[in-house]
């Protein structure tokens, strides 16, 4: 129908199928989501990213103020002193701690770690303000960033050595309040992933090897990406009086009893948008899913004349009106320094979801042209109930986004019985390998060291259907391994 | 009417007009809005305030996307080679950097220090990111936060280690356009400061001697405090093409030539609290302004016996939903354990606008006591207008405190024709002093050597109306001097 344009082509050269690493890292430059930075391993978050996380701090940011919770801030630097104070957590973060230890050109008496994550200067403060039972529950959630000094490769939104998150850190009377907001704020993040984001998540309890250093328990969302390895989409420990004995929170019950309050910390991070690339894009770049999309649409014009431009021009202003009417968000792309063929490749590496073609054919005919950024699939759809076709476009390509990595997933899920299924399946399947566990660690290390594959989750599911997968012991677990990022 | 409640107070002991900056502090822990930090000079936004920076922050996002600008975020850290590229910029930060030397138990290579601001960091972005006139205006915010180690006494919300701000950054093809939005973004931090915080400002352009460091020229806000200091509100600078230079940012222009952009950089910072606190609290502690305020109203039950604690109970509930019905955010404080007294020094020491106290009399009369937290006064509303009531009392407290405020800014405000009366006004009267200026640097530093003040502003107004208060020399501006924070 429309020839295609001739200029020289700024889109993606590596296919996802062929060099899953490179097709990612060259989608989230050219998309212009992220940009590296002249300080290593650190990186820049452009405004495409940003206000993808924008969505999901305003949905996440209701929802828990509805529960009551509250933000707040926190310095970004804890004294070396303060951060020793709970060692199995300090050394967890230790070798990645960045220290602070000049100011202009004086040594500083004490080192000063930027947080690498805020429970202890919080709880110092915790310790502070609570006194009784009416100071209880308290909970507080943080927007900001941590920092992490990596040293392998940097991978943007990934592995990068400062990343954006939210942290939420609890304290509760009783045990069962604290459980209960664990899980209320696990399904909370499985929202946020699977409908916001259109991933699908597998969730469930860390191992003791793999929770948080400092937590009773650690519960886990993880997803599965295109390569077939299994990234950690957020988590929410039950710090059960850990933190509390070492910093001291205690409350005063209403019996006139001394008690340490139960604690909890949980979060979720700008990597979720290095998952949304993973797991949607394509060869032509981006797909980002309606509901965090912004905009959602793009409406392009096509002519030939002058006398087209004015007519196309008018209705394209129409059409554009009508949608931000509707609370659409849309843009209109009247360059006239581009082809309508360069602005088709350049909104679908951005990852607009839909398309609207305008041209004085499609006009004579009450007609407009809409393309699918998930599945390129292109229809005329009547003029009249354009807003209504866009939204249900919308929802079609959300369902779809989420359907297809519903099925990916059960596709590179596999139920094995003994070690040497466990092997083949990760290796000619890949992705979760499920197996029964006998719930020792030396099992547990064993797998990890002769196939790669780490525990990325205990199963709510109680019937095991085998012995434990290595050693051949009762087991008592079902376990969910695989490749991990 | 009620008794006094016996219980120990928790309240402000502190007189305003005795210890202003004992009763600051006072004011703003008692509250909870921030406490100090185990980080020396760092300090906690606890949720009361963090909120009011909420909805500064609601308001400006809004305002600034609608003109185009995006949000952003960049490396909290800045490699000490690129820092030092625009040196006078660098020597305006240096001996208040935080340096990061170490991660883990290694040196780094090359010093980080924590962003004091993020020019540096962002232009060496800008400089790959633009290359024609087609990638102008490019002009983006962060939210974030910049560390700078002062070493007096820390304040709260004043001179801490860390503020929470937002920073702008933008890039024009001309002049014109960059200066343009000096002007607009000037305009809309003055909306922020009066119509939200309800202070009154007094604009104009810093003098070379205070402008910021690589700028071309400074605009700025000024409000005077309570105790006769002015605080700078905010800044909009015109950068020029000084840092455009300095990290080659440049754009083909449409006539092909390759021309370097000018750049404006704007922020305003979480001191805007600690000025709310100053200009507005009394002996009895906060009062937050209605639009900034969250809750905007308090709901205290009132009853001896069972029988009226049902009665009451039912019909703070039904004012209650009627209230959140009008969007009027609002809390019922039905704690059992508290007297009524108690919890009006409690509601008033946090600056809850509105009152309503709701007894079994005002039931029968069909009414509600109502309290405005800014004069104390109170009155019988009928309970069938009672939200409209409400609303007119919250725009009645917004404009009183502005308007109170504003008086007290004229009030001490005085225009001098000579240095002996310039000593005279700043030493009698305080706040601001209105003097003419030649221009000369000399002048301006002996005024803050002999005096005290600072020039804090030059005014738009043009005429002259006496020679130089300090040279006698003819003058050409019209200046605010001030003791500033």
């Amino acid at each position: 129908m429309r020839e295609e344009t001739k200029e020289p082509q700024v889109g993606i050269t590596t296919k996802k199928s062929e060099n899953f690493s490179e097709w990612y890292t060259e989608v989230v430059l050219k998309s212009e989501l992220a940009d590296y930075s002249p300080a290593s391993g650190f990186m820049v978050f452009r405004p495409r990213a940003y206000a993808i996380w924008e969505k999901i701090q305003a949905f996440f940011d209701r929802e828990i103020k509805k529960r009551g919770i509250q933000n707040a801030y926190f310095p970004l630097v804890i004294p070396e002193s303060l951060l020793r104070k709970e060692m199995e957590h300090f050394e967890g973060f230790v070798p990645e701690v960045a220290w602070v230890t000049m100011t202009g050109d004086r040594e500083l008496g004490e080192r000063l770690a930027i947080r690498p994550t805020s429970e202890t200067i919080m709880y110092h403060s915790y310790a502070k303000w609570i006194s009784s039972y009416k100071d209880l529950p308290l909970r507080l959630n943080l927007w900001n960033s941590v920092v992490r000094m990596e040293f392998g490769d940097p991978k943007l939104f990934l592995r990068t050595r400062e990343f954006l998150w939210q942290e939420g850190h609890s304290c509760f009377a009783t045990k069962g309040e604290a459980e209960e907001e664990v899980t209320d704020i696990l399904n909370l993040y499985a929202k946020v992933v699977q409908d916001l984001l259109a991933i699908p998540v597998l969730t469930g309890r860390k191992s003791r090897l793999e929770k948080f250093a400092g937590a009773e328990y650690t519960m886990t969302l993880e997803s599965i990406m295109t390569d077939l390895r299994v990234l950690q989409m957020g988590t929410s420990h039950h710090l059960g009086r850990n933190f509390a004995k070492v910093f001291d929170i205690t409350f005063s019950d209403k019996d006139g009893e001394r008690r340490y309050v139960y604690q909890n910390s949980w979060g979720i991070s700008t990597r979720l948008l290095g998952a949304m690339v993973m797991v949607h894009g394509d060869d032509r770049g981006l797909v980002v899913p309606p509901k965090v999309a912004d905009p959602k649409v793009v409406i392009i014009p096509i002519f030939y004349s002058e006398e087209e431009k004015t007519l196309v021009h008018r209705e394209c202003r129409a059409i554009l009106d009508e949608l931000e009417g509707h609370g659409i968000a849309t843009i209109y792309d009247d360059r006239e320094d581009r082809t309508p063929g360069w602005k088709f490749n350049e909104w679908e590496l951005k990852g607009v979801p839909v398309r609207l073609e305008v041209g004085p054919r499609d006009i004579a005919k009450g007609e407009t042209v809409l393309v699918r950024r998930d599945t390129y699939e292109k229809s005329a759809v009547s003029r009249d109930d354009l807003a209504a076709s866009v939204e249900e476009t919308l929802d079609a390509i959300q369902a779809y986004l989420f359907g297809r990595a519903k099925a990916f997933q059960q596709d590179h899920t596999t139920q094995v019985v003994d070690f040497e299924e466990f092997r083949k399946a990760l290796q000619n399947t890949g992705g979760f390998v499920k197996a029964c566990w006998c719930g020792r660690d030396e099992c547990e290390r064993s797998v990890k060291e002769e196939t790669g594959a780490t525990s990325r989750l205990i199963s709510t599911e109680k019937e095991v259907f085998s012995p434990c997968v290595y050693c051949g012991d009762t087991a008592n677990h079902i376990v969910y391994f695989a490749k991990a990022y």
